[in-house]
């Protein structure tokens, strides 16, 4: 009887050694097998809507919530996107082996960094068996092998995803082990995944903030972390009143349960007034709950009080922290103080204070007039993303195949050597 | 009376607020300041020479090597080359607020990156003091603040010299708490440094593996790793016999006790009568001491039986670890099990396995027809350097100012908001 560990360790082994020949594959070779895996989805998908129903079944006995419940569901629209999320992942540029510029040195020497891929990435990640498929295609694109680790209660589904996957791969030519899912639902197996530091180059963990402190905290190997979106829209006296308006009302109402939805609004105390009146207005008919500053309550009465613990929140629902500020000083103050670093944006029409706020907000994602809604992969140009990174080291911001890589120098010679 | 605990925090938030100012600081203002640290270790050469006398009594005292007190003395050329690094430094492209292409999206909206500092850094490292300048004025040219602990038996020159930084940064307008030097010589302010994940964004550690592997295993915080540089040559059949006999020549004898000095030579067997008969005989005259496979033997009798660990040696050291290969596959193979993805050198004329060679091996810099000895970011044209990354997270190779850096999203739009 294998131990997690000595499991764990075996599959770490097998993808390395996957992780040295998928390095090598040529492009056609990654899109072969990510439009094999597309086929056999297709064709498995009754199967693996089978295995998904164990899934649910277990999961109302547990008695997890609708939206939990929804979130694990395998349907047909899912079978679908999963497949058209891998026709887009083909239809991406491979950022395996382009090269940089190159220079000259003086003796020479032609020296570049080529792209290269990071190795084996581990993925650690709850409900949705979707992610199995995205980030397994998005890892195996840029050259990794992937060792995926799903929530519990998507173990059946998950299995199932993993045979189909692992088909596709072997019929295709590239190692089945390339991407593998671990077969175990003990808590210890992610522990011993946080352990391999020898045969994993990076660990991603998609989740709730708890999944993430954990995997920070027990991690041996480099974390790429996203933890939370306290996202603020910074609206100048300067402002179009109008174009502001639009701006907040998407970045708070389009979407408000996700990380890049407005949490904390900062008004310009000469314009609080009149923006107030007419934003909150619109924002009370579509059911956001107002948490204002003192002055934010004296113009919008039904506003509720701001506690401190406010300024920190992410509600991911409709509420909204309210701040009139005395000037972009005091704008850029706060957020250095409460924001997490995620997406922030200012509306002005003042070139010094757009110019200041882009050089001085130190966040993933600074926009001038635009919506925070716009901090994605897709929406900013880099194809499928694999999450949002909001520290600093290897990505800030969101990830996509590229974040997924590194560079080697290659230094081209005749001969040199050192004197 | 503070806790060692509490006097790091104390200083980590003192980096942090250092920080946001540095990270708005113009290069004119930070290359005044190197200038004004070059000046200030003119002036107080004679006292920071003073303090360091008091180091190296300590030294004998505890029996150090001689090798070691020298590392440890700082002579008046040692002060000469801290200055001179400054003015080589000051003389770098500030990467601060570059940004790269842009883009426009369907909808407007335009997109770039643009490189800013990662916040405060810590760095750790074993005796030299001329670590402490070279290191600060990188992270400030950079943009980060710095807490600098340095080994405990250069605690009076690393004072003296915080001193002299400090008083600089100060005269030319910059937080003095830019660059802080740990007052304490208890381990324990190491680990209360590594514990520091809130206000400190990267460690780097300097030194002997046993340092790394401390830091490593010990750090909340993210760490670039250099572990060892066990460095190939492979020969191939398709050399040129003489360029190849230069480029061994020069990776291993140069200078032995560096990280990118040759540590294991490996060649096409159908060329090793001639080349090994020839360059064995050359290694011979310069002392090395050959370390040989059985075909290496046959060849060249002087040389030692080659054991299982000589070929994942990093001797620093006039030593030499021999094997005959079949082809460049086996060549790949041998280097894929034993090196240390530092750097890996071929020499050859046959354009395929020059590629082959390029793409397939995993190492942070691989040269054609080159010596090893090049993988240094002055050499390849990065400017001074903080340290080699033999790991692939962030930075993989040679680390110059940009590594220092991270990037982040900068969106200009015109009233752009998401459907």
């Amino acid at each position: 009887m294998p131990t997690v560990e000595s499991t764990i360790t075996t599959m770490a082994r097998a993808a390395r050694s996957a992780a040295t020949q998928l390095g090598r594959a040529s492009s056609e070779q990654k899109n072969a097998a990510l439009m094999a895996i597309a086929a056999g989805l297709e064709k498995k998908a009754a199967l693996i809507q089978a295995e998904n129903r164990k899934d649910l079944i277990q999961a109302e006995e547990n008695g997890l919530s609708a939206a939990m419940i929804d979130r694990l569901s395998v349907k047909d629209e899912t079978i679908s996107s999963m497949i058209s999320g891998l026709f887009e992942i083909a239809a991406l540029n491979d950022p395996v082996g382009a090269m940089g510029p190159a220079s000259i040195r003086p003796n020479g020497l032609q020296v570049a960094r080529m792209r290269i891929p990071l190795g084996v990435i581990g993925i650690i990640y709850e409900s949705r068996p979707n992610v199995t498929v995205d980030a397994a295609a998005l890892c195996l694109k840029a050259g990794n092998a992937v060792i995926l680790r799903g929530g519990s209660e998507a173990f059946h589904s998950n299995q199932a995803l993993a045979q189909t996957i692992g088909q596709a791969l072997n019929d295709s030519g590239l190692p089945q082990t390339s991407v593998q899912v671990v077969p175990l639902r003990e808590r210890e197996a992610v522990l011993a995944l946080l352990g391999q530091e020898d045969l994993i180059d990076l660990i991603i963990p998609r989740g709730g903030e708890g999944l993430i402190r954990f995997v920070a905290e027990n991690s041996k190997i480099p974390v790429l972390k996203h933890y939370k979106g306290v996202c603020h829209i910074y609206v100048d006296d300067e402002a179009d009143p109008e174009m502001a308006q639009e701006i907040c009302f998407n970045a708070k109402v389009q979407r408000p349960g996700v990380c890049n939805a407005m949490e904390t609004l900062l008004v310009h105390k000469a314009v609080a007034d009149d923006f107030l009146t007419r934003m909150c207005g619109q924002f009370a008919g579509a059911g956001v709950e107002i948490r204002g500053c003192d002055l934010t309550r004296r113009i919008f009465p039904d506003a509720k009080k701001a506690e401190e613990s406010d300024w920190a929140a992410e509600y991911l629902d409709l509420i909204l922290a309210i701040k009139v500020v005395d000037d972009l000083d005091a704008a850029i103050d706060h957020m250095a103080a409460y924001s997490s670093q995620h997406t922030e944006a200012i509306v002005t029409r003042n070139y010094d204070r757009a110019r200041r706020f882009v050089r001085e907000v130190d966040s993933s994602v600074v926009l001038v007039n635009a919506s925070t809604r716009f901090n994605d992969g897709g929406q900013l140009g880099m194809g499928a993303e694999i999450g949002i990174s909001t520290t600093k080291l290897h990505a800030f911001g969101p990830m996509g195949l590229e974040e997924l890589t590194t560079t080697k120098f290659v230094v081209h010679g005749s001969g040199q050597i050192r004197k």
